[in-house]
């Protein structure tokens, strides 16, 4: 019997009634306070693959972080509200007991799923010209938060400061990342890996100031062949904040799969203390 | 007594119970088919602005496009989900009657309000180098579609093209816009000049086909103040698509006013036909 990978541990849900799944936060997965975000998304995001009256594939998911999650276990609503011909609109929320017992509102998404048909198509953000990860080192990560050690992580450009002096210049981030043990990549993963970035205020400003995320939307342009494609290879991942503005930065962001195909254009608007 | 703004009859809500507005639509922004899609998330947002338990402003909103909004009467529901502090989630939804009189979800929406606090704060993503709005022609807009009449458009780049020739080659729009009649903006407004590009596509193409908004979300970096000092000044906006694959078209926009203040960033992603 194979021990089944940390990430897909960390988002097993199980049918609780209708519409409604039961999981619980993996310390796999731990970040500073509660869990990693993009797991909360990913597990989010599969309970809409699980989901019986599923209609096509992920086409965008926004997840609006209420509070934060208390580690342990936590109700998972996915409710299709709406479905057309070839789309599907989705609502979902994730509660956990507050100090009365009564189910408190931790997570809001919506999700839009849709059968596609080929048609002309073409990239206009190309993958930028960097070196292939078997050219750049590995990210020397903090130890004791959990999550970033489930990612192999090679920074090319805005790697996480050595030095804190307040002197930064640039949000802009560039890596190659990908599961860590190697796992092929899926709908689910893809949501955790739009989230997979450092805060781009501490790059910044050189300065690691209390953050989080508020929201984040993920649109996918890869249907199943493009995912089969990637399998378990390296993605390309970037980002950078285009405005920081008292106590709220955005982040826009791309994943590009190695052959340089465009996967996932995201953004999020981050919380930042100072 | 002085007849309203267009824009304040079209957002017009008449609270009809706990958590819930009538309105209707209104011609001055219909579209080819239904009204424009920005006057309805406009009106999303105006639901926040007016209910009475709101904390803060505006930081971000998401509305998915679940149904072509018939024209005529809507419900608009808005509830705050979770109020912490300093920061408030908000699910929104516009249902009409569906063919057994039964409510139908029409469109679904998402907003985070929060109250600022004056923090460190850069902008790192600058506005173009543009001739001033009273260097560059207003546009001519097709006058069988109402609600581009509403606004005052002036095209420093992308404007629509003038043969369908299907040899486009980007789909980077740059122009100066406000409503027309001039009117101070607010974050209703603002939310409607988030979708205010016409379809990312038919310019890239330079063909005019089929398209839909299916999800949009703004996120809001200017507050009270940065408003009132925009007033009803030219706004500069700007939108590109990152990739156009099989039926579904990214757009990433901002908005800046006329001192090069970035007031709202922007991302939606759009079927397409063909």
């Amino acid at each position: 019997m194979t021990t089944p990978h940390p990430f897909d541990q960390a988002i097993a849900l199980t049918p609780a009634g209708p519409h409604t799944y039961s999981g619980a936060t993996s310390p796999a997965y731990g970040n500073m306070v509660g869990p990693f975000g993009g797991i909360t998304a990913a597990t989010a995001m599969q309970a809409v693959m699980l989901h019986p009256q599923r209609l096509g594939e992920p086409i965008s998911l926004t997840v609006n972080y209420a509070a934060a999650l208390a580690d342990g276990a936590f109700t998972l609503m996915a409710r299709p509200v709406r479905t057309n011909r070839s789309t599907q609109h989705w609502l979902l929320e994730i509660t956990q007991p507050d100090a009365q017992g009564e189910p408190a509102t931790v997570l809001t998404a919506s999700a839009v799923t849709a059968v596609r048909r080929e048609t002309w198509s073409v990239d206009d953000e190309p993958m930028p010209a960097v070196p292939p990860p078997d050219r750049v080192a590995q990210a020397n990560i903090a130890p004791h938060v959990a999550w970033p050690q489930r990612y192999g992580m090679r920074f090319v450009t805005g790697s996480i400061p050595e030095r804190w002096d307040g002197q930064g210049d640039t949000s802009l981030l560039q890596m190659w990342v990908r599961d860590e043990p190697g796992r092929a990549l899926d709908f689910p993963s893809l949501s955790a890996l739009a989230d997979v970035f450092y805060p781009r205020v501490w790059l910044r400003r050189a300065k690691p100031v209390p953050t989080g995320t508020v929201s984040m939307t993920v649109y996918f342009h890869a249907g199943a062949a493009e995912l089969a494609a990637t399998g378990s290879g390296w993605l390309l991942a970037q980002a950078r904040g285009q405005v920081f503005r008292n106590g709220f930065f955005d982040q826009t962001a791309q994943l590009w799969n190695e052959a340089g195909l465009l996967l996932v254009t995201t953004h999020q608007i981050v919380y930042y203390k100072e």
